[in-house]
This record gives structure tokens, sequence and C-alpha cells, in this order.
């Protein structure tokens, strides 16, 4: 499987931390110090007719972007892969409402629920399919919070645990174009893995849907264990990166872009740091875009893309390493560079 | 790919149509006439402790039982797949919590986002996933309709577009032990496509979830539009069966057991009639479990096993059609039998 093209979609202006900070009655400093995001984007009721406000809006828009800087119409794509944690509805899925605006038909069409780990597992079945005889497709990875925002409810009295979503997380969609065969440029995919791990351990970020009766006072929106993440991902990330090395001869210090866990500024960093991946090698954006999800690993590639293009080229080594700590989930993709790489901003 | 074991999971004692006819105040003769089920399952918050309350409850169970039927340990796996359109978390995925308590880990776990299309789509990448090395999974469907009753209203009040979900619908998980290879008894998996259909067509069923700001006024959590679905179903269901006759070659007057899409008795019995399907031919559970999405096909597949054990034996050739009205997908699937065959209760 090669990656040809990449996107990125972030809805309207980026939110930050002295902004946020406001909504929440919170101070700036601690915002910053505590996440180290600096900024991330959020779909809003509010916005301006035809803005992006679901993640089918950011799907649609990113699908849209990964097509035209691949130059590939819709009609050549042989599958569409969805990954989301906040999709439109429960039916239909919202995978085949962004096939429709997309102008893709009479394909198969997948939806996957995840998290953080969500890009990986949409590649990992896409090399699936493709491998089955499918020579191209689109994945995208999208997610936003607007539904988890209590819009009657005074944001400076939300409890910390479930203001903790909206500090660290944002909205936004990502997307790549896959092909089957190695004739063309693109990033070609030498090991990809994923898997369940600690069997027995709790799950660290809990995200609920409401039916009919709505939210109930027992059961906050959204849930998270801090200190789980802490304690895990690090190690987590130590173990995929070693994998990585494992399968593909590559030594770590040889290998010229690491796509680290993002969940927030001060955690990647640390991570970073704690795994000896260099400042230069690492490519990051959480600082930015805020946690988003499914959509991150997305734009971290796109932005690799970049990188790639303007700095290394032909024969660049990328190790990509995402966590879920929802339940937890660790995963690894080893990529090479040949050619030419297209993308979209 | 072969189906080595199958399993059903029911909730509680079938509800009878006197009995949901009284809880929405209507007659049970027009239960009888509009929906053709003489009964369905339903979770119910007050069930007996230990009984399944969500999806995961009753996956879980539908899941044990196909291991046992199998005579396969949860080690054994090397992928787990849950499709469902009610999964008890938006985060972290139902399929983890499912495979933590199957004794499932170190694996690649995937939740599909489906409907009545949701078996075949699991089916559909379990057969990619050991088409690219992995030998053995679980495929796992399972609905449940608890969150879109709501507790606080007389649901004799009820919208029809809303109460007709129950009317059809039911909760209830299926399962599947798929292997790679030939060697084995099994249904042997010859033919398999899904595909969506019909760009630009509304979707006929939308079930939507609540965030924080819980139920709104202008948006029931679920709306039908039966009669989308009673002209476009049937046509569907007669180019998948014209698909499998093509692809396969075999006649379908020919062919031993052909499992037909499941709306609801009246229409499934229709369909079959207008398909020329000899009622001896068609494998249906409809009328007695309702309509519960996901688990359906996986039901029909254990009681046309039950039926290939007892009837017909080696050599066997099926067919299964399922449609999605969602947002419509239209897939086939062609079997045949070979050897023994497995199954739970």
């Amino acid at each position: 499987m090669r990656l040809v093209a990449f996107s990125e979609e972030l809805p309207g202006a980026p939110v930050t931390n002295s902004e946020l900070a406001a909504s929440f009655g919170l101070h700036e400093q601690w915002l910053d110090q505590m996440t180290g995001n600096r900024s991330r984007h959020f779909c809003r009721l509010d916005a301006a007719p035809g803005a992006p406000r679901s993640a089918g809006d950011l799907a649609t828009a990113a699908g849209a972007k990964a097509l035209s800087a691949a130059g590939v119409a819709a009609e050549e794509l042989e599958f569409l892969i969805l990954t989301t944690a906040s999709p439109d509805h429960l039916m239909p899925a919202t995978v085949n409402l962004v096939a429709d605006r997309l102008g893709v038909d009479g394909v198969p069409t997948l939806q996957i629920t995840s998290g953080c780990a969500g890009a990986l597992q949409g590649l990992f079945v896409a090399r699936a399919l493709l491998a089955g005889g499918l020579r191209r497709g689109l994945v995208i990875g999208a997610d936003t919070c607007l539904k988890l925002w209590p819009s009657k409810r005074d944001l400076k009295q939300m409890k910390p645990a479930e203001m903790v979503n909206f500090a660290l997380f944002g909205d936004g969609a990502g997307a790549a174009v896959v092909e089957a065969g190695a004739n063309g440029p693109g990033l070609f995919v030498e090991h990809l893995f994923l898997r369940t791990v600690g069997r027995g351990r709790k799950p660290a970020q809990i995200v609920r849907w409401f039916g009919a009766d709505g939210a109930q006072p027992s059961e906050p929106m959204g849930e998270e264990d801090y200190k789980a993440i802490e304690r895990h991902v690090p190690e987590m990330a130590a173990a995929i990166l070693a994998e990585l090395v494992s399968a593909t001869g590559w030594p770590l210090a040889e290998v010229d872009y690491v796509l680290t866990p993002q969940l927030n500024g001060v955690m990647t960093e640390k991570i970073r740091a704690g795994l000896g991946v260099r400042p230069e090698q690492a490519v990051s954006c959480v600082a930015e875009t805020g946690n988003n999800g499914n959509a991150l690993p997305f734009i971290q590639m796109r932005r690799l893309a970049d990188r790639i293009e303007t700095g290394f080229g032909d024969g660049a080594r990328v190790f990509v390493a995402t966590v879920e700590s929802s339940k937890w989930i660790m995963s690894g993709m080893a990529l090479r560079y040949a050619q030419e790489i297209r993308h979209a901003a």
C-alpha cells in the first residue's frame, strides 16, 4: 500500500488559550502549562452558513481536498473508509452520507468507531482491502466535540473531568488517498500493526451518548483518567517504536521522521524526549490543532509530506506511533518515501 | 474464508404483540397485520441482575457462545470485529470492552458502524484480513433499542415515526467464527459483495444520538421512511440475487437455502414470493426475533446451520441477501457447505 496524497480540514479560526480560558473561567496560564496546546479549532453552532458543523461536514471537506491533491476523481475510488468517535447519527453511518456528498457510489464503504488509533485502524483495513484486489481508496478521520458542549449550562460551572475534554481536544478531519501496487510516488507502508493491550485495564477515556431520556445526572458526557494516560502512554509509545525498529531494521536515530502520539503539547514533548527522538525528527501538530482524535495522524502525515518535499525527499524513512487510551490500543506504522508526493492545504 | 460456527443471543422472554400493543395503546391486530412479526426481545432496565442491558452485553454473550460452538479459545483468535448501530459509548469502542470480557487481547479489533448490512460488512472485512495472512477471527453483530425508549414519557403519546421503531425492531446479537484456508468443515464463502447504491437517495432510516444538551424537540430519536423501504428493498433484493446467480452460475431454483432481507415478517414474505424463492428455500427469523439489525443475518445463519445439519448436508448452496435502507447499501454472499458444521443455541 502506498499513501499518495493527504489533506487536513480545521473548522474556523484557531481558538486561543485566552479565549478558551475565558469560556471556562480558567487562567490562560494554567491552560498553557497544563496542556501545552496553544490553540485548537471547534465546529460552532453559530458558525457562518456552509461552515462545517459535524464530523460528516469535516470529513466531506477533507475527503474532497485529498482527492483533489491526488488528482483522483470520486468515481475512481474503489472503497471509502471513515474513522470517527463522533458520528453525525447512529444510523445511517456518516460514511455513507459523506460518500453521497463526495460523489462516491457503487463501492464498499466502512465506518470504524475509534479514537486516537482510528487513523491506523482505517489504514489497516485499507491495506487488507488493497491486498484483496481493490486498487484505490480514500481513508478519512474526523471528529468534533460540538455535541459535548452543554449550551444551556454555564461552562464555568463544568466539572473538571468534563472540562478537560475541551482543554485537550479540538475538531478537525484529515484524509489520505491510498493505492495498491508499487508503481508511482508516495509513502510506502513497510510495516503496520495494531493491537489491543492491557487486558483488564480500565478505559482512560469515556465519551457517552444519550438516547431518548437525554443526559442523566450520574453520567457526565465525557470522563478522562489523565493519570492513567500519563502512566501508560509513554511506555506504550516506547514499545511501539521498539517494535518498528525491530520489524524494519531501521535504527531509531537514522529514521528521518517520527510521528509521535499527540495527546497534548506537554505530553507529546515529554514522550518525544523520553524516546530519544530528536526535535528535528519529530512531526507534531497537537499544540496548534488540539487533539482532534481520528483526524490527527492524517494531519501529521500531511505536514510530514510538506517537510519531505521541502527537506528530504526520496528514500525518507518514517515511523508513526499512535496510542489509544480510551480502551488501550497500540499501533505503529513504518513508511518509506519514494519520488514526489502530493498533498493539499 | 470459511464460517465455522455461529451463535445467537436474545435477551429475556419474547415480547408478544399483545404485550407490545398494550405499551403503545395500539391494537394487537394492527401489529400482527402491519409488521407480520409475532414477537421480539428487548433489553430492559428492570431486567434481572446479570441480564444483558447493552449491545456490549449482548455481543459478549454471543461471542462466548460462538467460541464455545467452534471449540476455539479466546486466545486463539487473531482478530475481533463488532458491527453495531447502538454502541455502549462513543468511546471507547464497545468492541474493545467486549474483547476484554471475552479474554481477547493483543490482536486487532475493529468496530463497524452499520445497520442491516453490518453482518456482511463485518464478514467483508474479515475476509480481507484473512486474505492478508490472519488465520482466525470472530465477527459479532449486536444491537439494542434500549436507549431509544423514553422512560419518562407516556409511550401511548409517541409519534408514529418514532413508535414504528419498536413495532419493527428488537434486540439481539449473533456471531460467527471465521477461518482462513480450505481445511476443515464449514460454510465456504464463494462470493461476497457490498456496495452503496442510489446516489442522492435520502436515508430511509435515521437514528440520532444526543449530546450534553439532550434530545431537541425538533429531532425525534428515530425516523423511518417506510414507503421508501417498501419501494426500494424488493428491487434491491432482486438485484442482489441476480448478481449472486451470475457470479456463481447457480440457478436460483437450485440453490438450497436463501437468506432474504428481514425488515419484518410482512415485507420478508412479500420479497420472498416476489423473488420466486420457494418457502422451503427461505431461512427467515424476523417474525420471531424482530429486526435486530446487525445481529439478524448471524441469527439466520445459525438457524441455517441447524437446517443444513438436519436436512441437507454436504454441498448445500446458500445465498444471503441483505439491504441497508438507512442509507442504501446492497450486499450479497454465496456460501457452499462442506462436511459438518458446529453451532450454539
